[in-house]
């Protein structure tokens, strides 16, 4: 496969681009007699989609979901509705330094400047569309939610304050007190052209015990794989790291719910770097696909910080991994009976 | 499938378990006509063979490997010599804290304390061998080389002196001068019966442009899957992060080799985090497979610090990850002829 | 996956059902630089479409194809016009002998008696989509042509007379002297409310040598798996059976251009048989869905002999599985370079 | 993947060469807690040996089973004792009728005259060996059963008599009054230095209903990728085709027990044409590497019908069609419940 279709048995195969007409998946797999309508998909579309606040991009998206089909398999199309590429015309024949259309150009022997192709944040709005239904199935099945939020901006940490603050403030962040900081951070650095990275958590509760696998494709591989999160820590000891079990549960979450890549039941706890936007508005030295020397100023549409979006983004893609996941268990171990009632593993 | 297959095009099939007869791998999908013989194989195969140093697990295996099959696919049969089970008596009702045995009861529901099953690191010893049949057809077909070193062991830091130094200590430090501290850091550890991390970086050199798929199995992200290597920055701004270009080459590789997925044909660089062993000697609160406590403290023989022989493992790790999208990309993109020269990407 | 992928490396993933809004399909893995416009794919869209004869169904279905992206991957969008579904209200509670309804129920716990839902001969209209993308590029890269025609219909056997008929009359049979006969058959039989089998023979000319695989993806096992057609002969002795060799080419093609699994290089040569369609309007005995016995007579727009419509999807299919190895193959041995020029093996 | 791999959820890998050091396989994703030995594989293993009559190849293979690991996944190892390889030279450089070693020389570059490399019949002893396990889980769980015969030798018809009859002759006839004529043909054809082709049936009876997917990976679909089985008839009418259904279950079985690519629950049943071994001693035309003509005879040790051997293996490969199916339904289906209770399907 040439990398558009994500999991082996709740299978999302993205199609589009930013800038043609439509955007969407297919998603194969999906459990049966799961009642599904657009409005099951259209929040969290709506969490993610740009124009919302004047701290990410200004591309005008509904990004109103259409089912196609809604059963074996299940296909979700959004139209592209503001893809104009005039912006674009200044960087046709230029590589912007930290931008895909160098490696593009030479992997496919194409140019196309718009939205750098497939490599455009734009096609993660099928993914949240898939992850909703994931969401939902999940949530119906084990009762398993999924809760993500902002913990860094740049330079600037985010203390976790309170679950209720994230929907009310554009950073998705769970404090309300440092939301003026972040306005403040993210208007400088429009103004100076610059862009920034960011650091988000997302945590699944109600996790079904035994996902993943032992060797490959264990669930913490499979996530980073997904959303490119890192657990492991070099400067922990192992008499403080081994999350110690009771009869009344875990002690502590060290391993973030995962052991010897299989969930524990314990929440799910996934930190994400978000490198900063590579499309900045300040000059950099770069060539053409002449070779010659030139300077690259990008004055298209960008996040300042795609980070900003990402919240939704991870959710969904922890649900698609966590979906997959359950799926996959189920096939094989489908009849496993514990000799005994299984101990306690929920907490904390 | 149920994660014992890496790869999709150049696929290695892991059998074995740390305690049964014998261990090993079924490559299929290797170009024909490659040259392949015991004496191509051993050699990492030593490097990572447990019982070198006092540092490391004191098990006995000469991890002699047997080419079953050398066509379509190899078959790579290592015996296991050493498989005594009788230090894990004592364990056999009980979980160890921070140990995949937990897990793997309630995913299965069966109980094998000896060496985790699947979990236990002997495993990687068929990857290191399958990594080296990469390794020698990406030197013959591309040039390319893959160099790993420890970076830190514990919160020691291990600065970059030299190449040459790797070969001649048990910790694959680039550095002798500070190999005496390494020494006795882990003396102090196994005295103290605990377990710390480690960081190792590897770097491929001369790669193949072009390697990596735009939206999944980006190059990055199958690297974060194979060994958990982690490349973006929080802090950062975009005027920072962004390589620029110029006609002799790029001015510096933030993006460690690989932009929007694909790789730039500069360096790879990747950095691994490796947590602490869980398997300690220090006694921890646990419960047994009644649900009551009980308190562990583990006697097999174990790496205090896995991170010590985790260098040839990340080295074959990435070979096979940079193998596998070499075959994918001739595949897809085997015919692309770039319209003017490709201008220079391999500098810095 | 749940079976709605087609292929390893050039992977076609289909969605939508018979009377939904839309059908198409995915395709993931097409090499680079493949002019592609609507108008490539219209042609054999046009000669699979129903309602162009009184032999086939009458749902009217202009098959209007339309690109919604056209790189990595590429989605291609039929909308469905016609689905009106009131001519089932009759067999809602009902099981059609022969047809998938039952097994629907069974599997998904679900009735959808309008056109099967997955099962629909409608849902081949994207795989002929994506087989005149194959066929484009087999054709610009290898030369490769493809060929099919109906060789019976029911107990009428249709003798080879010249290719040149093919496209003239509405059952692809390539003789013009039977098409009265056939025309008298179909009347026939549309007038007793019943329904017949037929076969299909396709021709790929211009193969290239060497696709396909030793022991499992077989070039024949594949395309069995794709299109149902059978190679082997029971009553033939290996003395009969064997093609010689001789300087100037194969003397014989009994194995039809596969030997061992792999492409010769020679014409292969594909007979599928095709089932009746078991949408009759013939009463028959049946059970509802409560157990109870009931009659049932089937008056939707069904296609009398689903063999007619079959030729382009013939030819499709086997472009598909051969486009998917060719990509396999060079991903595999694009190095391979024989020791003396190869022999001829083209003909006959 | 490159063609060693079999099955998506239930994954065997085969490795191996017929004069290699050994054969076997590896399987990837059986349900855990099966209790398994030797002896539960080693009896079907007895039934496809060569060396059992005079009918068959008298190379001597034990073809003893070694269980290398048991768990996840489980490895089979078959050493092979009787590789002699000399009886091949006269046929070094020269390509055999019908036989795959010119397509191998064309794909690979390669030229390994000697058992055909992986096209070796040998390569199915580790099917038989792995189809045993998915038979005894099969059975466990489903009371599945699976029972294969021979019912066509050559152009010799072997009407059904018993089953009681298939375990005491060497052609898994189930008719003991044909068994002297079938004897009789085997001797002739020995003795004119001929070989021929073969009918073998498989049935699974206690099948579970529902398997298989509706548009790609239908049930028989996959059975004819596995062993080249056809059903479709291309000369019955929809009115004689269509099984009717009766509250007492199915009036006929016309369909083989897959309806629209999914079990019915009803015996599933097969036919398979085997084709006559290319292998044969008359010499026939053929050309050497330099492409100059030569006549080839080949005198190795082969079987003059392979069919009198595909039986056992018949019914692993169908075996492991059903176990695979088996999983993946209850990945996507495994919370369907009806809203009635299933009407009877089993009969007849």
């Amino acid at each position: 496969m040439s990398g558009s279709t994500f999991g082996e048995l709740f299978c999302v195969t993205n199609f589009g681009e930013s800038h043609g007409p439509a955007i969407g998946c297919v998603i194969d797999g999906c459990p049966p007699g799961l009642a599904l309508s657009e409005a099951d998909i259209q929040g969290d579309l709506d969490r993610r989609r740009p124009g919302t606040s004047r701290h990410v991009t200004q591309r005008n998206e509904p990004d109103a979901v259409e089912i196609l089909s809604g059963g074996t398999p299940i296909c979700l199309l959004i139209r592209n509705t503001d893809q104009r590429s005039k912006d674009y015309g200044n960087i046709l024949d230029t590589f912007r330094p930290g931008h895909a259309d160098y490696t593009y150009w030479r992997k496919y022997g194409l140019r196309d400047p718009r939205g750098g192709g497939r490599s455009s944040a734009r096609l993660t709005a099928p993914m949240v569309a898939a992850g909703a239904v994931a969401k939902k199935w999940l949530l119906e099945k084990h009762g398993t939610t999924f809760l993500g939020w902002m913990s860094a901006l740049g330079e600037l940490e985010i203390p976790f304050d309170s679950a209720e603050h994230i929907p009310h403030n554009p950073f998705f962040a769970p404090n309300a007190a440092i939301v003026p900081a972040l306005e403040a951070h993210m208007d400088a650095l429009r103004k100076a052209g610059d862009s920034c990275g960011a650091r988000i958590e997302v945590r699944a509760r109600g996790m079904p015990v035994g996902l993943g696998e032992p060797l490959f494709d264990k669930l913490d591989a499979d996530i980073a794989y997904a959303i490119g999160s890192g657990f492991a820590t070099v400067q922990e000891r192992g008499s403080e790291h081994g999350d110690e079990l009771t009869p009344a549960g875990f002690k502590s979450n060290h391993a973030g719910g995962v052991l010897g890549g299989i969930s524990t039941g314990q929440d799910l706890v996934v930190r994400i770097a978000i490198k900063p936007t590579s499309s900045i508005r300040l000059p950099k030295a770069s060539i053409d696909r002449q070779g010659l020397p030139t300077v690259v100023e990008t004055h298209g549409r960008h996040d300042p910080c795609v980070g900003i979006r990402a919240t939704p983004i991870a959710e969904a893609m922890l649900a698609l991994v966590v979906m997959d996941h359950a799926l996959r268990h189920r096939a094989q171990n489908g009849d496993v009976v514990l000799a005994v009632p299984a101990v306690a593993a929920r907490a904390p």
